[in-house]
């Protein structure tokens, strides 16, 4: 079963990634990281699969349980949701000794993992991610927050689990669509700083789609070790160039489409695979990337069954809702490009002219 | 003038006391510390006083400039005033570059410091307190938050600002019954762990409520020193044993008192101060203080103007509202006691029967 350390000095923390870790014979029993009380935040699709095979060697151990089970969907992602987890955490006298541990995909994690910064200024938080996208992405970083109607997650905190137990058997209950979301962010790291990870990607797509366990624990594994070098070297993403922001290739343009289609429209996967090519275009428009390139990213997103077009909602449109992203510094518009496959760069010196036409040529 | 810095690995910040430090002439220009965007919060009462004394050196100095302007009062740390900050904070378009300005009391200080935690992740946060209590309590030690219906300050985070202006100069506006109430909050720290402290402050109360601009600078100062001394050594408030649970002497039957009462209708020193003698008196009880130590303590109180006994909401209430309190423990009720002046210790040892004693007997 792979281990990896994400290296963080006195905030280290263990992902253990691998079929069938929820057991209580997994040799991980979690009732030895926590203390007398829990808290197992998950949505209503979750709890009937994994709730109780969470919960019962807990309780079993002697540990107080509350379960916290939300709505499902991106559009929960908000102060509603969070609200209700401080009522009940306050509700069941949750203190500061209390594990908050998010079930879930990265909408549980994200809301889990905020109130955990923020219940009573910060408590101990687990990650159990369900969702492929959740096991790539949300277990590295400690980014949480939640959105707020003028964009996405536009109010959170950093802050890092205790423990993240990704069990690959939970895969096998995801939906499809879900699944090709995953995959997105996992081409995504094989893009910007890992070429040989992209070429097993292309030659092992067939074996992900048809959800090989062993395909899917390596190709895990292989982007939690990928985001974990980065966010090591730049763990509250202050870096000025380059650091953690190389994470968010096709981000800011999958954001204006998730904001201009309203959350949970699109996926964030969808949205980050048609992002992603509109990045992929403006690369080749600046003389980086040959179209063979482009073909190349193009085929590997189509194998995953994700978009490689984003929706029609005029370029300037575009424009507007990326001036909401974080990833503006400053004022300038700051993009994640590629100078080659396997090689990411920031980038702010792309016009207005150039990014617009890129967009336009990457709408349906 | 005094500077102090509190020192805490790279998130040290120095912090500034003294008379018409707001001024530009004062040779600490804030328009170089921080970027091209600024965001001031304040409330309706401040804000007529010295929003323009503030903003306007920033402005001309060719900072973009936000004004928050926040209705005043305890009631309103909540929800609605956060959301509504980090709404003008979009609206703006501030950046992660942007500070956020407290310029105001502790209320301002904790909500604006709550937005600049969990905006976009966090942005620098820069304090201006205007209350003495602002100025020797929240200038240090990073606590941010906002109440919920079910408790007070259950929903924050730790995050220090760049820097701090006290200037002492904003006093003279003061309300009698907020400097009362700042001057509870410098008693204790002479109580908790500085006897000499205390017993300047006996032979100054009298300067201190004529509001001698030289005996405030001094008491703030040392309060600071205090304050920070015991942060430096217990950053998160993670110490099992002393650190900067000593901070809160009186703070958990006040804390009782406040929720009891409703927030605001108690100010918050007004409470420590009754709360504080509740401690004192249980100390008493258990053969730690005299009964001499008592009424000096109590005598300091009433010199300052403060109250010196609780409101009758019975002791099984009191102790009902104190186990909803951030300093319960795994459970147990863990209390700041003195083992003599100018000495605290925190103590999980006294029966509810000796609590509930102490609370009846300071009860009018």
């Amino acid at each position: 079963m792979p281990t990896l350390n994400v290296n963080l000095g006195a905030r280290t923390y263990p992902i253990h990634i691998g079929p069938d870790l929820l057991s209580p014979s997994s040799g991980i029993p979690l009732s030895s990281f926590v203390e007398r009380q829990v808290a197992i935040v998950t949505n209503e699709v979750v709890a009937p699969l994994y709730l109780a095979r969470l919960s019962q060697p807990l309780k079993e151990a002697g540990i107080l349980v509350s379960e916290i089970i939300l709505p499902d969907g991106e559009s929960h992602k908000n102060w509603k949701s969070l609200n209700h987890i401080y009522d009940r955490l306050l509700a069941e006298r949750c203190d500061r000794t209390t594990s908050i541990i998010a079930l879930g995909g990265g909408v549980v994690g994200d809301l889990a993992g905020f109130a955990a910064a923020t219940y009573q200024r910060g408590v101990p938080f687990i990650q159990v991610p369900t969702t492929l996208l959740a096991q790539v992405d949300s277990s590295v970083g400690g980014k949480t927050g939640i959105n707020h109607p003028r964009g996405k997650n536009m109010v959170g905190a950093f802050w890092q689990p205790r423990l993240v137990l990704a069990d690959t058997d939970t895969l096998n209950t995801l939906p499809d669509r879900e699944l090709s979301a995953g995959l997105a962010e996992v081409i995504k790291y094989g893009l910007i700083r890992d070429l040989p990870f992209l070429e097993w990607l292309e030659a092992n797509m067939v074996k992900l789609m048809a959800r090989d366990s062993a395909a899917l624990s390596y190709a895990i594994e292989r982007s939690c070790i990928n985001k974990a070098a980065v966010v090591a070297g730049d763990e509250l993403e202050t870096a000025k160039q380059g650091g953690r922001a190389l994470l968010n290739l096709g981000h800011t343009f999958g954001h204006a489409i998730e904001t201009g289609m309203g959350y949970g429209v699109w996926l964030h996967g969808e949205a980050v695979a048609a992002g992603t090519m509109m990045a992929v275009e403006l690369s080749r428009r600046l003389g980086w990337l040959s179209d063979a390139n482009v073909e190349r990213v193009q085929h590997l997103f189509e194998q995953a069954r994700l978009p490689v077009r984003g929706p029609v909602l005029g370029s300037l449109r575009y424009l507007d809702l990326m001036g909401h992203d974080k990833k503006v510094i400053a004022g300038r518009l700051r993009l994640v490009l590629l100078r080659q496959l396997g090689n990411a760069v920031t980038w702010a010196d792309a016009s207005q002219v150039e990014i617009r036409a890129a967009i336009d040529a990457c709408c349906e």
